[in-house]
């Protein structure tokens, strides 16, 4: 049995690999930090042997909690993605795993690699209605992807600004990406022919192209965690929330979305800005309806579980969504899908995927569709 | 110049062909019927000329309203439909259309061919949720295909029925069957999941295959307008509609929807069954609460244009959506799409087109999604 | 159980069904005609049913004993077709099929029906090298199709004719068309590029419209065979011959391949003009070189079996390669492919299939290649 | 004007940036090598504007001769790779372009990732001919793909090695593996069949992962020339050699064919081991005779032009084809591809291109197909 992560966004450290598919695991730290818990490697020689993979450092993990009930991804075909068996025992999450093929790739939750990102930039550019923007470059050296959408000339003045994967073992927030953009990129889609005619997009689907490709779970390329950097923002230490910042700062901001993976809870779920200083009953009220308007149309998402609303003033302004409602008195949301399943709509095989992210990537369109004419 | 409609759906009488890409055609009546103005035929070797193509009887088509500022469709590739020009004066339908390819499809709409229906039914057949039933045969000879589509067993005790293009020459209802099939199929889709919980779908892609297939407008094999059967239907002259009913009566309905064609209104629209007899208040309100959320769900679908409403009891119930709304006491639609183009969302290229069919017949679950705890 | 053959290229007549999958069937003679041997069916409701269809009327087909050691093939999908069972017994072709879907279609080979005909004509026509004429009309209505195939402007001087499938039921012919299409209009194909800068090519994809949307195993609309019209066609009887024939005159023929199907060898073979009055040793050596190149190219070819050859002034003047050899002095052959499978290669599953034909009509295009230089 | 090369395979150090579209590059060595060539960078923010972006260390690149006549390849979608113009003057490489895209990605040849090769493993094991071994891992941890594919249980005894991309910067030698793969594994192919029956494969797809991913041109992580590598491979410094040599070993060699580039000769050829001590009258016979086998299968092909032949004895035994060829006393050979075009066979738009690279790897399985039985 061969176990390897040296690839994009692969990690994982091999202690030892033992006799009859035993190996001892260790998930890496992100650089110059202390966070870890995205693990993403591939397994060969094992075809037909019943491995037992020991995640031994499992206990240290970022989110220890979301260990319980959560299991693996694995795909013999890079394409398709299914569960694969899991406990977290004393500590250590054991793998169990029976390969069907020769290799097999295992990861944390569905990976999305950079060339995979390239990939997107280079479709999302062939549509008309898309311009390719680099804001700059990240501290490895990789381009800061901005992808400005408009159907009109001049484009509508109000200004949607949409980001993902700030964290960048929360893959799912890219696959979220893929869903979105192929919709509002859709000449014939109806809803975004209408959400065209209202908005002008601001997209970035990778806000941390060096945590990425490096198989980190929270940090850039020297450990800091981008959604505690929206207030203080810098060029040295982060300069993908600085870039950002900066051309809000010139463009305005109407509505924010921010998608995000949660380790631990097994739900759809959106957090608002009640808690910053300015907040308005106009953007309380904006909240609600989004979140209704998206549990009508998708029932992957929900509004009964998710994070407690922060108390009036008790905002982190140091993150995404705190700083810009603040910032822009806008409608401003974290959107968290989990890395494990819908408990309110369970899939049985995959659980929480890839094509599950693309659908609920195009209902928010539909959910912001129904709120577009009162942003502002 | 030569024009062909020799195949499956074609219609087109060639009277004559002249120099300089001129040719009078005329639209071959329904067989046993007067109606007509279903087209679709082949020209070539035109590559680069200037046609002028001449439908001399457009006059006297079953609604030569539906000219006036039609456009027909034409395709080099037999995948992507464009319109080219034309205009109706002096009651012939004159289309204008400089082919830059060796042969060029024409056709009042996008057309779906028999071969495709079969290709329909045998992708549908490969999802575990289906099982195809051949309800009987049609009076050429053709099978008349029902898909039964539950996700449990034993499956939800409420029934929806859907069927599409009692009128053969309304292709834009089988091209909607498309989206509405591959959606409601889809594994991952949730609000295909939550509908599968709640309802046993019967669904009849295409009620009038012979009429498909010899490339009429309105009637089957033997002249008889289908939606004018659905009080005294007979196996000798209507078979699609007696084997359907028949089949309805045992499993019982408790949502319908009937998808059509209109060859004037340029809008989507509803028709309901409010002018039934036994019409009741539940009825009325799902009615209104239906329409709402498909606005909501689709720009593309309104409620301002549409039929006159029947007055109280002024029902047609030799018509499908009155006879089952009668006969059930649910919930019974019919949805019309234009032939020509939304004028509420114009799409300047393709008018309504299959790709747009297809996405509302996507959107037509979310609406049923919003309606379907209360449909008894 | 319900079996229809109501559809583009469809043949069979039900003449009882009974229980437990039993049904007694009878194949349609070709309209005008005592040829009878195609068969295209659809069975449905027989999902898990031992079923046993008996073809009463095998042995006066027009190759009964190509009923020896053949297998039907039957798809669920319309894409890949499999080989079901059978027996020869008592002058009945006894077919036993469990179907694992409600649905399946039977046939005696993979169909190619009018409708793919014409998107091979329109995917053909989205080549810059190629120019679509309809030579005219089949007594039917449809188009007959040349395709002109030149990537130079003039033209080469040395013209190439390939036709397939005067006998509509020998579908095989138009698989082969496929291959040797894709493959020719390859712009990266080396094989294809050197071909195109020393011939024209003319190809007649399907040469009998007629026969194959009416389910004809050997003869046109009105019961002629057109593989002995070519030396005296005419455009009441033969049309499809007249057209070709005509055309050829105006053009020339430096090399001629048409392309069928043999209901009895297990082989793939060429027949060649050796009977023909004119015949030149340089035409003989010409044949001898072309099979070798294809043995060479296509281990699925072979030389040892086939027809006897034609004596000396022994030819047929009225089938297509003795007329054509004899007219134009140029090589002329028969492609001759199995309704079973290829005895010196076999592939127990498919047998001989569409995949199979494809390849083959690209192998020929090597086989040309190591010719095209001693043609004349 | 932004231009990175921070991705899997990229390089290109950005000396400046100034107006007009003007940018000064640098080649990076190989790591621990002096050895440079291959570059491959995204250019963004370029749109319309005459871009003229000079390599100025080309002249001390590895084949400086390499740049005559050289045209670097540029792609918007990451999938077509078209020449963009280029002129070498005064020891440096001035590339002109024009984007028509806000972004572009530009290389030396089509590049090849890491993750286009997982999947390429991936896609190859889904084959049942198909076992997956890795032989161990690269200096940077990644793994070494062993295919072993064969039809039969026992495998048929004579053994076929083939491997590509020793030297990383030669993807061309990766596309051929996918072409040749392709083939190799279609079980509808007649030649793959044949070729199966006879002999057992043993495939390295890509012999230098650690160059492939840093975007060196020909040597490994620590800069080792893995073709220099054959006499006496290390697990120190070339694992991968020792690897494989090992293997063969084990299993023993009847074929060998190891694919590269050549950054100088505008063609495809092959160089044999006509040097080495052992060299038989049957090697050379072989040899000549798969040499013209291809040049019959593909007019790419060519045998005029070519390296040099090594003297009696004067072969250089470290690199792959002379040591294997003397080890195993087999055919063994170095096909070489274009970084250009092929000289003989001009294609105007891509020159070689991957397509190309991908038919020129089927071809090569006609040409074994003629060799095979004399192998031995």
């Amino acid at each position: 049995m061969q176990i390897s992560a040296a690839f994009d966004g692969g990690n994982i450290e091999v202690l030892g690999i033992g006799d009859h598919g035993r190996a001892r695991l260790a998930i890496r730290k992100d650089n110059q930090s202390d966070f870890y818990q995205w693990f993403y490697f591939r397994v060969s020689g094992a075809r037909g042997i019943d491995c037992r993979l020991e995640v031994v450092n499992a206990e240290g993990a970022a989110y220890a909690d979301g260990w319980r009930d959560y299991k693996p991804v694995a795909s013999y075909d890079r394409v398709r993605w299914f569960r694969t068996d899991a406990a977290y025992v004393d500590g250590q999450l054991i793998i169990h795993l029976k390969p069907e093929q020769d290799t097999v790739w295992v990861a944390f939750f569905a990976p999305y690699s950079m060339e995979r990102h390239q990939d997107l930039i280079a479709r999302c550019q062939a549509s008309p209605l898309v311009r390719v923007e680099v804001l700059g470059e990240t501290l490895d050296g990789q381009a800061l992807d901005l992808l400005h959408i408009a159907a009109s000339h001049p484009p509508p003045p109000r200004q949607a600004w949409i980001i993902a994967r700030q964290h960048p073992g929360e893959t799912m927030a890219e696959w979220w990406m893929e869903g979105f953009l192929e919709r509002l990129l859709d000449e014939d889609d109806p809803v975004a022919r209408a959400l065209l005619g209202k908005l002008t997009f601001h997209v970035v689907p990778n806000m941390n192209p060096d945590g990425s490709r490096r198989g980190h779970l929270r940090t850039n390329a020297v450990g800091m965690n981008l959604n505690r950097e929206w207030a203080e923002p810098s060029m040295e230490k982060s300069p993908e929330v600085f870039l950002v910042r900066q051309r809000m700062d010139v463009r305005g901001v109407d509505f924010f979305l921010d998608v995000h993976g949660d380790e631990e809870l097994p739900y759809n779920f959106i957090a608002g800005c009640e808690g910053i200083p300015s907040i308005t009953e106009h953007q309380m009220a904006l909240l609600t309806r989004y979140k209704a308007a998206l549990v009508t149309a998708s029932p992957d998402f929900q509004i009964e579980h998710g994070y407690p609303v922060a108390p009036p003033n008790g905002a982190n302004l140091t993150m995404a969504t705190a700083q810009v409602g603040e910032r822009f008195g806008c409608l401003a949301m974290t959107l968290e899908q989990p890395f494990k399943d819908t408990a309110n709509n369970p899939h049985p095989t995959t659980g929480w995927s890839p094509e599950r992210c693309r659908k609920l990537g195009r209902a928010c369109l539909d959910a912001l569709h129904q709120v577009v004419d009162d942003l502002r």
